[in-house]
């Protein structure tokens, strides 16, 4: 059997949106800031994919730009929310420890020229306290950046809440919903939101193009500058196929979210009290408030790389904090900032399902884990001393989940 | 009959472009930062992707970056290059009066934080003086940077010598190749490229990918901020399917520079020829230092947004350096640097030829624009006022072409 259980780091493209885009490439190919037909072609419907992507998030097609990608999304939200606010001696940002580096990195680099960054806890449950964001606001915050879902452990943040603090103390407001537009219902009105970044690859899209909303009257700057396309805010012929695959693909999964849910529901609790059969093993992250597609579990002696690849041998393809193909041994930072300690955030597990999962693929890939999990601990040094009594476990033989 | 004779603005997709990326979206979808084998076969074809490019540039692997086009480069390189030069106090940059906008634009920017910039002139010719950019040179000069070809009147640089020239004073040199790579024979070694940037749509790739070439020891600088990919130095989930297109163009392109020339240079001729009879009209650019593709025009009495709709009808897809959906009524700022004066600036016409091009094609994009020349001039007042003597003329009636 071959379980694709890693949608959180990517997902195929749909056939649906592959069709969507074919026609861009080799037909209406015009370059949209021409002036003649096939240009202006071109130009209608990046217009008409600003409008539908525009109507889905709640937001005025004049607040849309298209950018290449999660990434440059946050980086662009950022930047721009920091440059403003320099101009005003504003140069204090808020976020939270278990960001995505998208962006981490960039308030690293805003550190660099000066700006403080406060970065609240997150808590054991992977859910960031509105009250200690409140608390964190000065009179020189000049933005507030927390992401919607986490991307490894799945949890789902009270964003409408911190943006109702931020209106009412008058901050900007950016999420990272990245993780979250496949799998929560967002309007950025209704929740209060200034700025808002997503992926098109997360959802079925293609890789390489993405959507920054901002706000009407919030300045944006460049992070990449040259020729007039996206209002003069973003520079680069437009790549349409993407736009236009990106937009199928999100009025597919935001109109799916319901349904996806219900079906993903009980296959996530399945696969939850499956795992935490295994002996000291534990969830990352509420049970609740995560979306309903991800699974992450800490296995006490376990190295999640050896994890990842064993279960590869199996067939499944999943992820792990710990894997990490940067040649950085540093467990994930989203484990370690919801309090897990260095030995066991360094075997953990994240399983993010697509729509399409089935109850036999769920079984089948706690079987494969509970297989591997005893192998792995059958010859573990660490695992030994902590059989023998040498270390002591950080968990307890089995936790009922609630 | 249509004829797509705006090349330069952008192409269309090869048929084997399409085909070489199809797999990337549905099959081979994985993240190539993932550990298991979907990721690893991934990772594997995006390696081979930068060997392909770096052998084809004459560079090595490690000195290719993917971006999301030739503006996303351009930014890059010329940042990179500012903030390295900033920390030796080489706060100068050295570029020229007709460069694309993603090199002015950005060079703009530097400027407020404090960067000083000398934009050379471009001669009558179209063409950079390397003596001009050696005088220019100074103990504080970061880096040069000069177009390949240009975008409007496709004139090529002396670059090989301009980059002999900054390797002798120690001074990094950055090409913009983006409108040179499918036209002229390139080699960032023998060429003393330091940086170099191109993008895919311009030689039947798709849109939204490009390459920064930056040679090893200069140390390059994040546009974008975030995950490990590109070495850490240009974070986003790799467009893997954009990567396999612009590789597979690019190899196409390159191969077929001689053979496409040959071809070219014939209608090339025809069509300087044949639109020089009509009355008024000079050629932008030198004659024969230029790439195959381009012919470009001014047409004194016209303007340059009419003679595009009008050429639209016919069927001719062309484009004006006067023709800006950006709002702006101001001539192309690559005219006015060769010294062309404002009103026959705004009456200008680029064509810029496929390499499937034909006389018969050619000779109808010349019997069209000499029609509407004729049509608008029959009743422009700037005309009469040029027929009746009222206003000078810029240009002789007719000029013979060398
Ligand atoms: C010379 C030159 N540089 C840079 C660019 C920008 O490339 P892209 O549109 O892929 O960002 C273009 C084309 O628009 C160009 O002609
Ligand atoms: C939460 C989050 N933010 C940002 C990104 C970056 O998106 P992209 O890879 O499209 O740049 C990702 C995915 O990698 C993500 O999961």
């Amino acid at each position: 059997m071959f379980v694709y259980a890693d949608n959180a780091a990517t997902t195929a493209v749909s056939k649906k949106v592959v069709d969507a885009m074919l026609p861009y490439f080799t037909e209406v190919y015009g370059n949209p800031s021409s002036l003649y037909s096939v240009g202006q072609k071109a130009k209608e419907v990046l217009e008409e994919s600003r409008e539908k992507v525009a109507a889905i998030l709640g937001a005025k097609p004049r607040e849309i730009y298209f950018t290449s990608g999660g990434s440059e999304a946050d980086n662009q939200a950022i930047m721009s929310a920091a440059k403003a606010g320099a101009k005003k001696g504003k140069k204090h940002i808020i976020s939270s420890k278990f960001e995505h580096h998208a962006v981490l990195h960039t308030l690293q680099a805003l550190e660099k020229e000066g700006f403080e960054i406060t970065l609240v806890d997150v808590h054991e449950n992977g859910v960031v306290d509105p009250k200690e964001i409140e608390d964190a606001i000065r009179e020189d915050t000049a933005l507030v950046t927390i992401m919607y879902a986490n991307n490894e452990i799945g949890t789902i943040q009270p964003i409408a809440e911190i943006g109702r603090i931020c209106r009412e103390k008058k901050v900007w407001f950016h999420t990272d919903a990245v993780q979250a537009i496949s799998h929560v219902h967002i309007n950025v009105e209704e929740q209060n939101i200034d700025m808002l970044s997503i992926s098109a690859h997360k959802f079925h899209g293609p890789k390489g193009v993405g959507v920054l909303y901002v706000k009407g009257g919030i300045p944006v700057s460049n992070v990449i500058y040259g020729g007039a396309q996206e209002r003069g805010k973003r520079a680069g012929t437009e790549n349409l196929a993407g736009i236009v695959g990106l937009t199928v693909a999100l009025e597919d999964a935001v109109a799916n979210i319901d349904a996806n849910n219900q079906h993903l529901a009980p296959l996530q609790e399945r696969l939850i009290q499956g795992l935490s059969q295994i002996p000291y093993s534990e969830l990352n992250g509420d049970r609740h408030t995560r979306v309903t597609s991800n699974v992450n579990f800490c296995f006490e002696g376990i190295e999640g790389e050896s994890l990842l690849l064993l279960l590869d041998d199996k067939g499944v393809a999943v992820s792990s904090g710990s894997a990490c193909t940067s040649g950085s041994l540093d467990p994930s930072h989203v484990l370690l900032a919801i309090g897990r300690p260095h030995e066991v955030a360094h075997g953990s597990l994240r399983i993010s399902l697509g729509e399409d999962a089935t109850e036999e693929q769920v079984d089948y890939i706690i079987k494969s884990v509970a297989e591997v999990i005893e192998y792995l601990r059958s010859f573990s040094p660490f695992w030994g001393d902590l059989i023998s009594g040498k270390r002591n476990h950080v968990f307890a033989e089995h936790k009922e989940i609630a």
